[in-house]
């Protein structure tokens, strides 16, 4: 079933809940000899991280990866993968497990806590248990090795929209990203955003975020037909994340709203033998497979279902009850699902890299 | 890889390009004792086929399936699966190659023509060869045998958007999807796109539509955590089809616009035990598992890419050039891709319920 | 389940029974631009097919290979592989489901009648239905396939012991193997068997035979440690054939009755950088990776189970009767599974070349 | 590529190297419900470690299990499994790299020191990294949670050949079995072997032996035809682990020189409906599918290669050497081969009653 794990040939496998010892990524299939230590990884783990601003769960979690196994060092006495599995943990240290003791009967709204108990006749509530998008911090740490695998492409996520509050397209500047805490490329979007969730957070309301993702550097022919579509694969990858509800490639839903020749992406030719394009509406696939264009892709983060305003709810013998949540929650988890979504396309890219490979040598 | 398989303990494999002998699916770990004949898929492949109306493509093909292997008559004289691979072959007849003679060395915008030689080195150019949306037609007949496993379910697809023309949400009338060319649940949205997709026609355009699919009858349970979400399947499903670009669950974009109250899908109890929904804003999932309420997604199609209306291009040979589409096409593929998605939900729903079975038993 | 698919980067799915219309494989992941035509196939079917000689099935059977799906023409003319799903496909041609009609309700003891009734609760059973060794066909087929992948490997499989006389290894001659209607590299064994399997016809016995497969050319690096094994793959892939009882690599049994100095392969430096080994008990695979000698394994095919001499048996209402498998039957069907071991090691081999271009490059 | 998963809808993935930190089995898709203590698995993890007696390694590792994810405690306070990944982790606490020094540029013959290096260019060889028969003990782990979810099941291995020497069938006592150190079902047997291991140990030499494993007690059902057969499973699993050479099913090889009416297992009718087998030539198999009979395998464990005598080798430079492996090692590697035998049995089986639920209900 494979059901916690992704990929097909780099493939990773992940367990742990949000109030047990700790949790992991099993990354396998990882080619030998790229450079790997806990340094590497950790800058990606401290960007997704908790408690680094008031506008995110005031948890306090060092987030610090230990590899357990699949490095050596080689001849040069520097530590490489060696082609094994590489186990990244990272150790639970915060957990409060009395905050939830309220929940432990009680179904919250738009949580998973009715429908694991519906399926599996057991949960474990504190934190969420596995539902809980503590578990994205493993995949943080294997997107950090994935980078490795594709040095050739560079990604970048950002929040374009919260709480129904666009960014400017036209002030997109990249290095502005790591200047606010809201992975936020519009310097003046972010200014908006801090009332915006301040606000939410003081109501005991919460909100929701648009995140893009851009991959440049993808050659054209990473994909496949079919079910194996790149489009397919990123979409499966980031449903997969907490809190999603749509994803989009390209212009996504608006691209249903142009006609055909506004859509086309014209191609002239280049000096190097491959296409210019005029535009960039397919978001860097054709049929699947990559055209050499950036690779961009659109989440729809749902607002944080842990919110203080009581909801009407039943509890576990099926009564009527009310349940607000208290503990320590993110005002908006779409902000930190930013690094979530940039270790997912490094993932899917770099799966894709080898699965060419393979196939096409 | 298994790039041209999909499903997880169900599992489809499909084969064939548009202009070669056929195509077809394998659908493999199908339940036994089902009963299966031609005849019980044939009104789904109708559904799909082409050339039923002017607001489709001309090319005119039976799409008449035949069961190779995978059923036998039982005890009662009544052909039932017998669990081993069901082989559904749908014969090509009415290829015409020399349409496309044209367009063999020139890539068709949008198209998958550059990105395959780019990949692969040699494609089929013959109506898209494996890149051809009459892949889907092998599709649609495993999903018709997908809709016997979950008998408990009733599956509803319809065009919500055509052409940025939306139907009116509170005038949707099932009965009416079979009566108008374009699955369309409102008929005076019908009437409307009539003109629209004539018009497009006319002008050697295209549009795109978005389409949206209900599941009734799914019970809580089905699905998982983590990378198994329901709704990550779902996203990697409708992504596979052939020109699109987006898919949402529940009310997907638009929640990252809602307040976390006003997105909350309150609980109250229900006379069996089970919740009773004020709303349904999560599309029937929670943390990747079905609610019990209605599954709904939507999918938007991006304007067909082939069109007449000339578009700068280049060859394979690296040349300038401009690219028409001749040929038979759809001027809006969104249409007759509502039965596609319609079978993708029932293969995935199908998977999800014998996966539930083999680990909840 | 993929309970009819084989292989992982290389993936095969078959279909079909032994008296429906036909089956097939659908070989998915092929490398583009390889050279195929049917005819390239068809040695390696004949090699398998029934009625060439008096001591198999005299069931007649063109085994015509038709290739439905993933290749086209090159710039050269010459067809070739696409890198989308190749489809071969042959008919049935000379099914006499009649002579089938007896057993429709008896189960024949060591066949799968009564499993396939325990756990489907239907089967086909006519000629064994699912359950027939002319399965195999599609594996050959897709076996010639996989060759194209590997020039740099030669695959010979021989019968190297029937009914318990084997051969002399020293008389072995490879020359030999397509003289004798055994696949037998011995001449004077292969008089000897003619005797042994004339006499077990006419009894209305059957015989087992062991089949040894030898892999040259494959270089060192294939495989993968734990449960991606060289010989764990080569086990399952033998041990899917029908008729299987046992399988070994190298020395294998004999293996555990040898002390560790006797079972070492010492090796010393060869001229090219690579060791020059003194023996192969290990039969080419060291921590489940290729060493660089030949890969070398042995398959126990168990006698016929179809055999005239009647066996206590019962049939489907659980009464007590006795069962004669009239028919044609080979007496002895290792000998006609000698390609399909050739088929299996080269299926084995090409997945593995691709997966270790996968993940070291 | 899951080279380090093994299993189909109960699958589990291994991680770690002899002389990391640890190493550990992440199973997935496990049924939720069961109890599970660390303390119920110790007892598995007990039978395989090191240095229990004098016969085997006198490495000393307490192989103590920590549960780090997948459990909870229910309603009654006793603590389950949740239907979430079960990380089973242990320490490596007795790791003594020195004594791998030596080994560190020269490959040991027969081990996968040359052969890692070829395919990766890197390996760990402290202790053979990840190709130490180590990993087992994550195996043995996983094993244990299987047992529970086969109650039905009764699974017993043992030695039933070591250096040569075959115990006597008729002398076979399972409760013997616990009462030396050989898990020999023998007694006299037993004490012939502690001499042969003994000579073996002084000498500087090693020992190969045979484990037989019997399952009692699974329904006729299980398994699937063709590539999905229990034989296949079977033969994949034992072939994986480390040392193991050949395997059988059955009569295995014997089969092979049988004639058909003796390989024939006659049925009767039973008083459940159930055949009663006069026989269990088939070793519980036919078709792929369990019988009904006890499922009985046989796996060949080579000599441990590890040995004291000087074998010729070459060193990473290309040069010749001599290896003489100091350090801990197992005298006869299939000893301690047999509790995992019996784990990858459990495995095999639990995999194949999920499975079998999954799509007959």
């Amino acid at each position: 079933m494979s059901l916690n794990t992704f990929g097909r040939v780099l493939r990773f496998t992940t367990w742990g809940e949000s109030h047990g010892p700790g949790l992991g990524a099993v990354l396998d299939g990882c080619p030998p000899g790229l450079p790997l230590r806990a340094e590497d990884i950790q800058p990606f783990m401290d960007a997704r991280k908790p408690g680094t601003s008031k506008y995110t769960t005031q948890r306090k979690e060092a987030d610090a990866v230990r590899i357990m196994s699949g490095v050596f060092d080689n001849a040069d006495g520097q530590q490489v993968t060696t082609g094994t599995p590489i186990h990244l943990m990272i150790e639970n240290t915060d957990q409060r497990s009395k905050d939830y003791s309220e929940i432990a009967q009680s179904y919250r709204p738009g949580h998973a806590d009715y429908t694991y108990d519906a399926k599996y006749g057991i949960r474990d509530y504190r934190g969420g248990g596995r539902s809980s998008a503590r578990e994205t911090a493993a995949r943080v740490a294997a997107g950090a090795v994935a980078r490795a695998i594709i040095p050739e492409v560079t990604i970048t996520a950002f929040v374009c929209e919260l709480g129904g509050d666009r960014i400017d397209p036209a002030a997109i500047d990249f290095d502005e990203i790591g200047n606010n805490p809201f992975f936020c490329p519009d310097p003046a979007a972010a200014k908006r955003w801090e009332t915006l969730v301040d606000n939410a957070r003081k109501d005991g309301s919460s909100l929701g975020a648009i995140v893009e993702c851009v991959a440049t550097g993808v050659p054209a022919g990473w994909g496949a037909p079919v079910y194996g579509k790149l489009d397919s694969e990123l979409a499966s990858a980031m449903m997969s994340i907490n809190a999603t509800k749509g994803v989009e490639i390209g212009d996504g839903f608006e691209a249903a709203r142009l006609a055909g020749e506004q859509n086309a992406d014209a191609m002239s030719p280049g000096t190097d033998g491959k296409p210019i394009y005029a535009s960039n509406h397919a978001g860097g696939t054709a049929g699947g497979i990559s055209t050499g264009q950036p690779v961009v892709c659109r989440v729809a983060f749902k607002p944080t279902s842990s919110i203080l305003t009581p909801v009407d709810s039943i509890n576990s013998a099926g009564e009527a009850t009310q349940v607000r949540t208290k503990g320590r929650h993110d005002p908006c988890v779409g902000i930190r699902g930013t690094p979530v979504v940039e270790a997912m396309m490094a993932l899917v890219l770099a799966d894709q890299k080898m699965l060419h490979r393979a196939q096409c040598g």
